[in-house]
């Protein structure tokens, strides 16, 4: 990769590097939610940059894009148009001579500006393209002879989420309350849910619809996503055991997913691809794909009950992921079902072959039979009221860094 | 219920009678998509009502709400307002010295408007709350001893579906290709779906949010709830057969839906309600409800080839629902998700106990066992290319009837 300086200053293990540039929507005290982009410890307003002139040369962007409150009108001007905004802002940054430099109140520190969801979200979905996963649930669940279901291996797994209830890194959940069937009891009770947990996933943005009735061929699945988010698929577990038989998860999703506020660009991660596991038997010719198709993403989770630091419960990679990105588009819209732009796609739980690698406390207290320790003493099979999930997750090559910053949320008591 | 003269004309068996003024989306060649209401065969144009200046008196409505493309920002404005909409409209089409007569060129003959998906769906929820529906995919698909499961009778099931390929009534679907798994076969194949299926469901509509983490108590939940429109949710059988283990149907039903395009408002409903089935073991405290909560819609659904006339092949009612819509709406909250105006919410096939009142193919043909012959004397067990599958509803009592109209949509062949 081509070496970039940058005239603002950073560590190297800043996240939000020069070779990043991920977009986020962000406000302060007097100005209204707008797009910016992260660098270093800063984040660069592009409404003021675009509105002082510097993105003049590039055609058919209307300097209002930069003005709204999600990254929709952005995305959907199209990757060639997006990718030069991009290097742009690269260019700006990197160039001694820039212009920019004259402008220091475009750039605002992060700790002082409030983040806004991204994007706005018309249909989430959500997959189950992780092996060790899927294959750690049924042997919790069903059998572990056969823990993997005759589907899992031909088909990317996958449902339909509620797009209402996705907030942003920061925004607290609440305990659901729900139906649950105790053990050995011969009704369900209405209760806050006991077995509360995270799913360490990172979901995709898409940057470019197809139309109803028309499938997007995998070799075309790329040009259709716009980036990255880390994404925490809270989890109630009691609620969602007794619930989703026939139909699928249903309550115990709903209440609430929570996203990263900066979307890394897929242009960005291109440096971090790698190949993807093998796959046997073959899958079908709509979901062949070739070349690197997985990104070496390092993923972290971390607890922290009430005032206390955080302890790292799970180190996992998205390049564990049995099923790429290419290939659940590809198979989300096989039957012509449309996706538009702002549309997230999740990629499930991202568990690795360790028992430190896996993705929920689900996997991690194997269904509540053994405990984690953090730094405080205290101990967890499920998370607690007040406690706080913090997930990260960065690529990191040859000194070269893209990092997602984080998402994090606290847990209120149920109501 | 006091009886209102109409100076349109229209006859007794008309849906939209003066006791109706459901609402809908329209254009015409010269007039881009706004707020109409229907009455008799004629589409009353609303933005034109409103700048006549005859809603004048109603307070907080800004006139242009009736110029948009969706109703949404119409449904915002609340119960308060919109049914004073209602009313207004009511009096002005049922006075016989009502000025709107001389306005002839707000209303449109309904046969040369474009109709327009009513609202923009936020997220879309199924329902299953059908007992007889629940029952009967239970015999064939699981344990005839056991057909429901245990969950049922405590849980109003549901699953989130695709709100981006909701489409209106008019519009043709294509056959959906995806993978199946052929009986006795070692690997699924990949082509276009053999089992082809309409379900017959009505959807209510939100019209009022609540913020994630409230429930909305059952007592309020009507409250929230604007209207009622038709519901086709298409199905692919024999994908969803291979998809939906575990985690629910997925492509097997997100290729499309068909709304109807009038929205019949529950004031409009209010008449037709009745008592709804005997709940047995008794509902969790948040699930109980008070008087009349199901409606007496009666349903139809018509198959036609090809060039061919409509032949009935089922003939409900939305009574028979086991589980009713504040039901629907309190447990899909009780969690604290959230609901959006213009989210929708389908109940999920509505079968009766006897076999002409099922609503799918797969119930009618008991999962392609036997054949149904339509008015041309061809045969069905589920539906072929260009079959076009249309829905009625009405509401009749005491010579009041309150209609929906209908969804109708022709199936194209797989590409």
């Amino acid at each position: 990769m081509r070496k970039l300086n940058c005239w603002i200053a950073y560590d190297e293990q800043c996240d939000f590097s020069i070779y990043n540039i991920p977009f986020g929507i962000f406000s302060t005290k007097s100005k209204s939610p707008r797009v910016g982009i992260a660098i270093g410890d800063k984040v660069l307003d592009l409404a003021g940059v675009a509105k002082q002139g510097f993105f003049d040369s590039i055609k058919k962007l209307d300097k209002k894009t930069f003005s709204q409150a999600t990254l929709n009108n952005f995305i959907a001007l199209g990757k060639p148009t997006t990718k030069k905004v991009r290097t742009t802002i690269q260019k700006l940054l990197s160039s001694k001579s820039s212009k920019l430099q004259d402008f220091p109140k475009l750039f605002h520190k992060m700790s002082s500006v409030k983040m806004h969801l991204p994007v706005h979200v018309g249909d989430y979905t959500d997959f189950y393209s992780s092996i060790e996963h899927a294959t750690n649930v049924g042997m919790m669940f069903r059998d572990p002879e056969n823990a993997l279901l005759p589907n899992w291996r031909h088909i990317p797994v996958g449902y339909h989420g509620r797009a209402s209830s996705i907030i942003v890194s920061g925004e607290s959940i609440r305990r659901p309350k729900g139906q649950i069937m105790p053990k050995g009891a011969s009704r369900p009770k209405y209760a806050p849910c006991r077995l509360l947990d995270f799913e360490l996933e990172m979901a995709f943005i898409i940057g470019k619809e197809n139309q109803l009735g028309n499938p997007i061929p995998i070799e075309k699945t790329e040009d259709h996503i716009f980036g990255m988010v880390l994404f925490n698929d809270w989890s109630a577990r009691d609620i969602q055991k007794w619930e989703y038989v026939p139909l699928g998860p249903f309550l115990g999703k709903n209440f609430a997913s929570s996203a990263s506020p900066w979307v890394v660009t897929l242009e960005a991660l291109e440096y971090f691809r790698v190949k993807g596991p093998i796959q046997k038997p073959a899958v079908q010719s709509y979901l062949k794909c070739k070349g690197e198709n997985n990104y070496d993403v390092n993923l972290e989770v971390y607890i922290a009950g009430e005032k206390q630091e955080d302890s790292m419960v799970s180190q996992s990679n998205f390049k564990y992921m049995y099923w790429n990105m290419q290939q659940q588009l590809a198979h989300h819209t096989v039957n012509g079902c449309n996706v538009r732009v702002g549309d997230m796609l999740a990629s499930g739980t991202i568990s690795g072959k360790d028992e430190s690698s896996y993705g929920s406390m689900l996997e991690i207290s194997w269904a509540g039979s053994k405990e984690v320790t953090l730094k405080d003493g205290s101990t967890r099979k499920f998370l607690k009221d007040n406690d706080t999930v913090t997930m990260k997750g960065y690529a990191e090559k040859d000194g070269v860094r893209v990092g997602f910053g984080e998402v994090r949320s606290k847990v209120l008591p149920a109501k």
